[in-house]
């Protein structure tokens, strides 16, 4: 599949991109700026360079030509990002993974942002568009270590059937990583939220941490 | 222990109750009415007649003299409860278990009570108690279930780092919990609200969840 990532070049976009470019999709990492997006994708084809990898670099223009379409940016962008390039949203799968903090002092907060998550207010910004929440608790690094599989349960959320399932299949695709059906948007206020308990345990514990739920048989 | 659950005829708080008292803890299972609360401590000890369980019955006055209260009322009770015995709360350690939901049609949606979370609420409402938020994960009916050990991480959180340490060890001895300090009681809020996806998810795969988190080794 042909995906593109906005703001992709943060780690939990080009975490995300080495890896569904790993498992043979064509990624175009989008970013404000193309030149900096070209340098994540040198930086990939470098530290990968075993490997064979479709990624491309373009503006976020181009990233949102894709059949598929992430928001990697900053949570304050998410919206504004989005709507700057609506015309090429509407109809497709939007699949959101950032999430609102702040930090302070040693404490990561979780935000509220209009809407109730970034989920939201972007499915606001591109009515046409097909949002999916997923992705927020994978830890980035985690993603992009090609060499290890991520070991982790994925909520996913969206008032979109179709789209929710397309999102699902592609995560399941990632060695180790269990797709579960969180019910619709609304979820993604409590889901984004919960990354930062994870950030908070990571600090803590000075690990990384991934979620996984017991009780759910594999089908 | 001498313990006293705020609101103990529920499935929460009747499950952590028979739980504690499986440990050897003295637990006084408190309500608005005492009747009801008798009535749930018959039940408890007809249920699990071959166990000695110290379950007593009272109002929540009477819950709330114990050594440490917890509250397992409905959400929207909780900071009323805990003001109504405030005298005897003052400086103890007082563990809050409720979270704030409601159901609209077949989806759990997550409320974002005053202050943030029930705990917050609680806190304010008895500034010279030493809340706790933990438990809102454990599924009720596996608490209960004394046959089973409940495998399940618990996020703990409170700005009062001692009486955090005693909640920890308190959900240490039951077997199979391991607590883990989620940081300040600013964190309620997302712990307490994704407790809406963990519902969601039970109705969607027709089971209990209860969530571990990968990364973290036991000490």
């Amino acid at each position: 599949m042909k995906i593109g990532i906005l703001g992709g070049t943060g780690p939990a976009g080009s975490g995300l991109a080495v890896r569904l470019a790993a498992h043979g999709h064509d990624v175009m990492i989008g970013s404000r700026s193309q030149e900096r997006a070209a340098e994540t994708v040198d930086a990939l084809h470098e530290k990968w360079s075993g490997r064979e990898l479709s990624l491309t670099a373009g503006d976020n223009a181009a990233a949102g030509r894709a059949e598929l379409v992430v928001v990697a940016t900053p949570w304050d962008g998410a919206s504004t990002t989005a709507r700057s390039i609506a015309d090429q949203l509407d109809g497709k799968v939007v699949l959101c993974m950032a999430n609102a903090l702040a930090r302070v002092g040693h404490e990561f907060q979780a935000l509220i942002p209009p809407r109730g998550s970034v989920a939201a207010s972007v499915q606001a910004a591109v009515p046409d568009a097909l949002v999916v929440a997923a992705l927020h608790h994978v830890p980035a690094k985690e993603l992009g270590d090609l060499g290890h599989p991520v070991e982790s349960d994925v909520l996913v959320c969206s008032d979109h059937a179709e789209a929710k399932r397309t999102c699902m299949e592609l995560i399941a695709q990632m060695a180790d990583m269990r797709p579960l059906d969180a019910g619709a948007l609304t979820q993604a206020t409590p889901i984004e939220a919960f990354t930062a308990v994870l950030l908070q345990l990571n600090v803590r514990y000075k690990t990384r941490v991934a979620p996984k739920l017991t009780g759910i048989k594999n089908s």
